[in-house]
C-alpha cells in the first residue's frame, strides 16, 4: 500500500508536494503568531484533484489545513505543531470559470486572488465589492472561509450576502455542486450557508458564484472632523436618512489612530486640524459625479451649521479620494511598523458603540495606566478595530503579556452590550477559548452537532473554532 | 402518567388547545388544496410555553407542525392525514420586543403580522422592508421558515438578508437565543441561516432580530410597455446602470395576466394602450421626491427614444403609484377568480429569462394547445410567476390533471437553464417529489445529515421538504 504522500504524488504530481523546507511559508500565518508543522504541502490543480486529496487523507486519517491567501489574522490557515497535517493551498486554482454581465454574476475558483476579481469584473463593465486592505493576496476560498468584511459592508453585505453559489469538496471526497446564479432559490436548506465563516471546517470550498454589481459611476469621498463616538455615530444616521444606499462607505478613525499613519507611513499628510475622532465618508451611484459631490457639500454644510462636525474636507479628484483613503487602510501597516499590540475586531449595535467605547477605554485607563487605544474601524457596521499598546517598547512586552486581562476587560464590555467578540476575522485558534466564555453550552453544542454531522472523521482544519 | 392533550393543557392553559371542530381553519391549506388531521392545535403564549409544548411532543412521540398566519402555497403548514401531529400556532406570540432606531433593529415574536411590523417600524420612523401580497395576515415566523421574497427583494433582499437573530426553540425543547442586533458577527457557524427557510423542520422560531432601514423620502413610480421579456431584462439593465441601489421593484407583467385583472378586479383601469408585456419601476431615495420623479422621466424619454419601450407612463401622485401597483398584486386574485391553474414559481438566471420564456411557451403550446400562460413577477430578481390554465373551464380539469406532464416541461426547461424550481415560495409538500427530482443525491443527504443532526426523532414537520 503506499503511504499518503505518494497518494497525494500521484493525485497532483510530485512537484506539487511540497515538503521539507519548501514548506516553510505555509507553516507561519501572516502576523507571525502561529507556527505549525505539517506532512506536507499539496497544491492541487482543479476540484478533482482536491477531491482526489481529501479521499486520501480521509482513508489515512490525516488531518486537512485549507489555506487560501495566508493573510488571515486568527491563525486559522495554519497546521498545528502535532506535524501529521496536510496544507493544502488553492493558489493553482485561479480561473475565473465565467462572468456573466447581464445575470451581474462572476463564477471563479477558490484560488483567484480578490484584486484579480475586481479586475476581471471592472473588464466586464461590472463592480465586485470585495475589498479589504490584504486584497492583492487574500483569496476568494479564505474570504468565503471566514466571511470576510472590508469596507463596503454598509452597502453591498459581507462576503456570504455576495455569495450565489458555491462548489465543495466534502469531508467524504465528493464534490458538492452548489453554484447557481440565483437571486431567490428555496428549494430545502440553504446548504452554503454552512461553509461560509466555517474556517475550512466542514469542507473545502474550491469555487464560487458571487454577486456583481453594475460600476458606479460617480463618487464622493469626504473626511469631517467629530468630537466624539456618539457624534460619529450620530452622522451615519444623518448620512443614513440623508443618502440611503448611496452610503457606501462609513469609517471612524481616532487621532491615535491616525498620529501612528502620519508618523509612519510616508507621504501621509493630515488633512484637517487635529480633532478627537474623524468619520471618513464615500457615496457612490450611477448619476453625475459633480451633482453627487455638490448633494454631499450641502449637507456637510448642514453638519458643520449643527454643530455635528467641526470641519470637513470634499475629495475634489480621485487623486484626493485615494488619499483619504490610504490614511484609513495603512493604519494596520502603521500599527505594525510601531510595534506590538493587543487587537480586538469587535461589533456591536451601533447604538452601544459610544457607551461601549467610554467604558472600555476608562476601565483599560484604570488597570493600564499610560495605554494608548488604537480605535477605528466600520462605524456604519457597528465593527471597530479596538487596538491596544503601551508607549515604551519596555512595558509593551509585559503589557502584551497580559492579553488575558485585557481581553476580559474589552470582551466582557462587548458581550454585556450584545456584541460580538469577532466581528469580521474569525475565530481560528486565536479565539478559540474566548468563544466557549461567551457562547452558550447550548449553541456549541449545536455547532458540534453540525460538525460531526459533516466531518465525522474531525479530519476538516481540527482545532479550528470549535 | 397525563396523555399528551392533558399536559400540553397544563402548558398552555385549556382555552388554548383546541380539539375537534375548532381545529378546521387550521388544518387546511390557504388554496384549499391540503387537508390535513390533527390530535389538537395549541396556542402557545410565550416561548416557555413553546418550549413545554415541544418537549411534551417529544416525550410522546408527536409530530409538530408549525403554523403561521396559513398564507403559505405549498402546505408547508398543514398536517398531514394521520390525525397524530400537533399544530402549534404562534398568534399568540404576537409581540413587539424591541425596536432600536439608531440600530435599525427590531426585535419581534414570530406571531407578529408582517403589516403590523411595518407600522411598528414606520412609527419609529424606520422602514421595515419585507412587503408581499399577504401581508395583512402573514406572520414574520411563516415568513422566515419560508425565506419569503416580495416586491423589494432587488434593494433590501430576502427574509433571509434582512435577519440578524434568530430564537429558536429547538426539538429538544431547549431554547436557543441567537437574537442579535449585529451587522457584522464572524464568531462560529451561522446556526441562524438553518432554521431561516427550513420551513420549521429543524425547530421552531419563536422570535427574531430584523433589520430596520431609513424610510425613503422620495419614491418614483412608473409602467412601462414593451415589447418582450428580452426587452424588459434590457430595461431592467439600464435601471440598474442609471439608479443602481435606488431602483427598488422591478416586476414584469405579461398582458395576458394583466387581462385578468383588469376582468375581474374592480375599478382596475389599462394605463397604457395594451402591449405584449409591461414593467413596472420602483425607484425610492432619501432625497426630493420631485427630483428624483423629474430624473426617472428623463430616463424613460431616453427609453422610449431608443425604442427600448414603447410607451410609458409615470405617477404623479401616491394615489396614481398605489393604482400602478395595484395591477400587479391583484393578480394572484384575479388568477383566483378566473379559474383553477397550474401555478409555477420559478427564478432563472436573468440572462436566461427570456430564452426560458421563449422556449416554455413554445414546448406547452405544442403539447397543449389553446393554452393560457399568465407570466408576471419580479424580474429583478429572476423570478417569474408562470401560470397557466385553459381558456375553456371544461377544458382545464383535464389540464389540471396533466399537471405532471406541464411540470416537467417547465421545470426540466428551468433546470436546464441553471434555475430553481422554488424561487420564493418554498418545498412544503407540494414539491417535495420535485425536489427529489431535480437535486442532487448528494445535495439531499447533506440535508437529511442536517436534519438528523438537529432533529433525531424526526418530529418537527415531518413530511415536508425532506
Amino acid at each position: 500500500m503506499m503511504d499518503l504522500i505518494d497518494r497525494l504524488r500521484a493525485a497532483v504530481g510530485a512537484a506539487n508536494v511540497l515538503t521539507g523546507d519548501d514548506m516553510a511559508p505555509h507553516l507561519v500565518d501572516w502576523r507571525g503568531r502561529y507556527r505549525g508543522a505539517a506532512r506536507c504541502v499539496v497544491r492541487p490543480g482543479g476540484v478533482a484533484e482536491v477531491a482526489a486529496i481529501v479521499r486520501a487523507c480521509a482513508a489515512a486519517g490525516a488531518p486537512i489545513v485549507p489555506q487560501g491567501g495566508n493573510t488571515g489574522l486568527c491563525g486559522a490557515a495554519t497546521p498545528d505543531a502535532g506535524g501529521d497535517a496536510v496544507v493544502l493551498i488553492l493558489a493553482r486554482m485561479n480561473r475565473v470559470r465565467s462572468i456573466d454581465p447581464e445575470n451581474n454574476t462572476l463564477t471563479a475558483e477558490a484560488g483567484c486572488v480578490l484584486a484579480t476579481l475586481r479586475q476581471a469584473a471592472a473588464d466586464a463593465g461590472r463592480l465586485f465589492p470585495l475589498s479589504l486592505a490584504a486584497e492583492g493576496s487574500a483569496q476568494l476560498g479564505g474570504n468565503l472561509s471566514t466571511n470576510a468584511g472590508g469596507v463596503q459592508v454598509l452597502r453591498y453585505g459581507n462576503t456570504r450576502e455576495l455569495t450565489l453559489g458555491l462548489e465543495v469538496v466534502l469531508p467524504s471526497g465528493e464534490v458538492w455542486d452548489g453554484l447557481r446564479g440565483l437571486r431567490k432559490d428555496n428549494t430545502g436548506y440553504d446548504l452554503k450557508q454552512l461553509f461560509i465563516g466555517a474556517e475550512g471546517t466542514l469542507g473545502i470550498i474550491t469555487a464560487a458564484t458571487m454577486k456583481l454589481f453594475p460600476r458606479p459611476t460617480a463618487v464622493a469621498t469626504a473626511w469631517v472632523a467629530v468630537a466624539s463616538p456618539r457624534a460619529a455615530v450620530g452622522l451615519l444616521a444623518a448620512l443614513q436618512d440623508g443618502f440611503g444606499p448611496l452610503l457606501t462607505a462609513c469609517e471612524v478613525v481616532s487621532d491615535v489612530a491616525l498620529g501612528f499613519v502620519l508618523r509612519h507611513i510616508p507621504g501621509a499628510a493630515r488633512p484637517l486640524a487635529a480633532s478627537p475622532w474623524y468619520v471618513l465618508v464615500e457615496l457612490s451611484s450611477g448619476g453625475d459625479d459633480a451633482e453627487l459631490r455638490a448633494r454631499l457639500e450641502t449637507f456637510l454644510a448642514r453638519v458643520l451649521e449643527a454643530e455635528q462636525g467641526s470641519d470637513a474636507v470634499l475629495a475634489q479628484s480621485e487623486a484626493q479620494a485615494r488619499a483619504l483613503w490610504a490614511l484609513r487602510e495603512n493604519i494596520s501597516e502603521a500599527q505594525k511598523i510601531e510595534g506590538i499590540s493587543i487587537k480586538h475586531d469587535v461589533s456591536l449595535p451601533i447604538s452601544r458603540l459610544p457607551v461601549f467605547l467610554e467604558q472600555a477605554d476608562a476601565a483599560l485607563a484604570a488597570a493600564f495606566p499610560g495605554l494608548r487605544v488604537v480605535a477605528f474601524g466600520h462605524v456604519g457596521d457597528g465593527n471597530l478595530h479596538y487596538n491596544l499598546s503601551m508607549p515604551e517598547a519596555g512595558d509593551n512586552a509585559a503589557f502584551v503579556a497580559a492579553q488575558p486581562a485585557v481581553n476580559r476587560i474589552v470582551h466582557d464590555l462587548v458581550h454585556a452590550h450584545g456584541g460580538s467578540i469577532s466581528a469580521e476575522h474569525g475565530i481560528g485558534q486565536l479565539k478559540r477559548e474566548e468563544l466557549l466564555r461567551y457562547k452558550s453550552p447550548l449553541e456549541m453544542e449545536l455547532m458540534r452537532a453540525v460538525k460531526r454531522a459533516l466531518d465525522p472523521q474531525g479530519l476538516m482544519n481540527p482545532g479550528k473554532v470549535l
